[in-house]
């Protein structure tokens, strides 16, 4: 057992059922809170906004002055390894993301070393919430997975996903180099915020809907499983959660194959699957609806209650199956958030 | 056991373990084809060529001369029912279907019965095809199911869902009559259509994806379910086949609840849900990826081949995880519907 003042987040991490389950929003942090939409204003881009550890510790630590959240997710974006890799990145307003031409495959292993270096804000922007940070509330670092930030990489631009897919029909070679580069780069981003405060580090698959099994084994269970074993080979034990969005039945297949802690499941997770994924060992994360988020009302409260009802009887962290979206009112959030931690 | 001269799609769907699975392919007739193009280029509009016998009719027979298939499936549109029950319903070329206002809910009820009617050229399609198939090669009929077709009705076009999504939680008693309405003109359709001389019937839910296991439960599992005792109850025991399309681990609660014959599994089903399922004693359909149609090659091989190891110790039917691309060369469907029937 834990010392009593182990972050909730870290306990159920470790396996331990709670009397209630530990609780943060993904997009947390953001466009849905008026002071963030103000403090965004004070830089040029968002990129900027990103490497700015100031403002980013600032955005970070927003919804936890609000809000009784049991962590806090460092403020960053998962296209911040293309571009510290020499792929062009820039956001453009209301549309997302767009890159530049992908760089050769050599030209971005040759950077892979340097690319720690380039993001070393993101360090600092962890170093600096971690200090301010009440010590029962965890701090999570994050990075996007070598897959879901390929797909942006080869396509310029969010998608259906469809032309990187055929990609790794068509070019299976040159998608491993490409997702091998990504998986040594990640690795050491998240050493890096381990070092620098990173309680917790997740993975974010967001793209890994629609992939037949035999290609959801070789770019999203591989990968993954290889940027886990890189960061125990350098010494760091921190706790992993692997979000492999959208992977409907081969959730249950990652559980199995992947060794991250915890598993965190989007909003059609069934009920039973969580289950079995916590019989199997694992903690389990998720997922709640974020557009009942949005809409409030009495099937939000009822909907909490149910998910704790199906899936606290085993490790469990309370939290969306997908982002806060940006306008959701912040009552709702705070009711939510208030319904779980029962204050 | 069945006769000789049964077709192996019906064998499959009576729930027997074939030497090789019956095979067939969602949008095996359509743009793909080279004749089909031809022969659209005779129809004002894409409604009209639905609901002209003799033309659709050739287009649901055109792939059934090309490929060594097992079944056809009459060429219609799962967005001819709103149509039929007073909704402005028309195509923009390469943008995909528009829709008028939403009537309201009681002008669509009382419309219900004339509906099936008003959808008579489907039938008359239907006789057209039995008179000309081979005895040993089986005609489906099919609809979309309530809670697609709603959000279609909703949203006016295709769409990510969002807004649809959304009414199902903020007017949860509205959704509820509008799904009422389709279950019911939807089972008449479909008796239409067994009596018309389909041989199985399938239930084509597009966008079962994103929707919570409460959700899940209440606008497709209830849905379906009505429909089917609907048709049960006209004195039709035509097999049913569900296409609960990106549902995930939901669909395991699907093929446990709905009393379909078959469920049909998309692209990132496992195998090992697969034959859950089919221990659960249902037949499975599906599920090669149509980007590895489209791609072709080696790959296209062994995957046709895995999915056959994985799948063909149970009752188990050859389709694709969605339908057939129509930039896909002939060459490929051609060549993946013969390994599979190995002539």
């Amino acid at each position: 057992m834990s010392e009593p003042t182990t972050p909730r987040l870290l306990r159920a991490l470790a396996g331990e059922t709670l009397d209630r389950p530990p609780v943060w929003f993904m997009r947390q942090a953001g466009r849905s809170l008026p002071e963030y939409r103000e403090l965004r204003t004070r830089a040029q881009d968002f990129i900027s906004f990103c490497h700015d550890p100031e403002m980013a510790a600032e955005a970070t630590l927003q919804p936890m002055r609000r809000f009784p959240l049991d962590a806090a997710i460092v403020f960053a974006d998962i296209l911040l390894i293309p571009r510290a890799l020499g792929q062009k990145v820039w956001f453009e307003t209301g549309e997302g993301p767009r890159l530049g031409p992908l760089p050769p495959i050599e030209a971005m292993a040759d950077q892979v070393e340097a690319s720690t270096g380039r993001l070393a804000e993101i360090g600092e922007t962890l170093k600096i919430v971690r200090a301010k940070l009440e010590p029962e509330r965890a701090l999570i670092g994050f990075a996007g997975a070598p897959w879901t930030v390929a797909t942006y990489m080869l396509e310029g631009r969010g998608s259906d996903r469809s032309a990187a897919r055929t990609y790794a029909y068509q070019h299976p070679d040159e998608l491993d180099a490409l997702l091998d580069v990504l998986v040594e780069a990640t690795a050491r981003y998240l050493v890096m915020q381990a070092k620098s405060g990173a309680q917790v580090l997740k993975l974010f698959e967001s793209w890994a809907e629609h992939l037949a099994e035999d290609v959801f084994e070789r770019i999203v269970v591989k990968p993954h499983t290889a940027i886990i074993e890189k960061v125990r080979a350098a010494g760091i034990d921190t706790p992993f959660i692997g979000f492999p969005r959208g992977a409907g039945a081969l959730v249950e297949t990652y559980a199995a194959r992947v060794p991250v802690e915890a598993v965190a499941l989007d909003t059609q997770a069934s009920a039973v699957m969580g289950q079995r994924i916590q019989d199997g060992g694992k903690t389990i994360q998720g997922a709640l609806d974020n557009l009942l988020l949005r809409a409030g009302g009495p099937a939000l409260d009822a909907r909490i209650d149910g998910l704790i009802a199906q899936w606290n009887d085993g490790p469990y962290i309370f939290n969306l199956g997908h982002g806060v979206l940006p306008d959701t009112p912040v009552e709702n959030i705070e009711r939510a958030i208030r319904r779980v931690t029962g204050n």
